[in-house]
């Protein structure tokens, strides 16, 4: 995407040198938040991506996904469904682990979060290299759910994690 | 507060046992946000709490405060800051400590996420014993901010947190 909206955005995205750690160059989206005209631009953005669709929920990753997929799911008057870490979520959850650079990782969901059939999308601010959005949407699958799509206010795209979610249709507002 | 509208949420907050150690009976949030009735309804009364209030921004607390500061601030058409627990935020920040029962925590927010004079409302989903509330409203006031009011989904009278903010206005939308 490229129009006057998308260009409101990059501008309120900062560049943080060495964060996480030397030679990471971090793509911060606090001002973007930080602007009511910036921040209700991005779920428009959203919004209008999944128009044509019946939703019941909005899926957020912990937890910057929160921030938007929280937002979102109020503006469309969906409920909110929220993925996490492990031992976050307090009631029985359902787990999938996925693999990093170095070691593994995990997100869970709660078994009852969602229904048989529910027509969802997941949100998560940025996508690297999508071994969370993976997993996520896996989470979803195990659930019954269908993934309508997947939202992202950035995507990375020389981590190429797109390929890892090549059987949902994927919105990035912005990609470097 | 206690009316049809509260009746709705308190139906939508389930009791889980034994989390996040024995003896503990937590209050889950996650069926009131899958229930875009209730979501809706409790980002209706925090709006209508300060309603007559000139707001700059709504800052939320890591994690679950994302979730409810970041619909209400897209709801009203503020800004919103995320105070986050110590290495989150990427650019330079503000520290408070605050003790817990055993050991010391921290919560940060970004220098220049608020401006001298701007007034803010503090979301989280929960006050307990208030130390994360209070570090919180440090760090508005630290930035020169102005808290204009603290709201909770939940709050547990029986730890008495509201103690520790008795200088700021607090809305809390069930009380146990």
């Amino acid at each position: 995407m490229s129009d006057e909206r998308t260009d409101l955005l990059r501008a309120h995205i900062r560049d943080v040198p060495d964060f996480p750690k030397e030679g990471i160059l971090f793509k911060d989206i606090t001002p973007l938040l930080a602007s009511p005209k910036a921040f209700v631009t991005a779920l428009d953005l959203f919004a209008e991506a999944w128009a044509g669709e019946h939703l019941d929920a909005v899926v957020g990753i912990e937890s910057r996904g929160f921030i938007f997929g929280a937002a979102l799911a109020a503006r469309i008057g969906v409920g909110f469904v929220p993925v996490r870490k492990p031992g976050k979520l307090p009631a029985a959850t359902e787990r999938v682990e996925y693999e990093l650079e170095y070691g593994k990782d995990a997100v869970e969901i709660h078994l009852d979060a969602l229904q048989t059939g529910d027509r969802v999308v997941l949100l998560d601010d940025l996508i690297a290299t999508g071994g969370t959005a993976a997993a996520a949407l896996e989470l979803i699958r195990r659930r019954g759910a269908v993934p309508v799509g997947a939202g992202f206010v950035i995507e990375l795209a020389f981590l190429a994690g797109r390929e890892k979610l090549s059987d949902v249709s994927i919105t990035s507002l912005l990609t470097y």
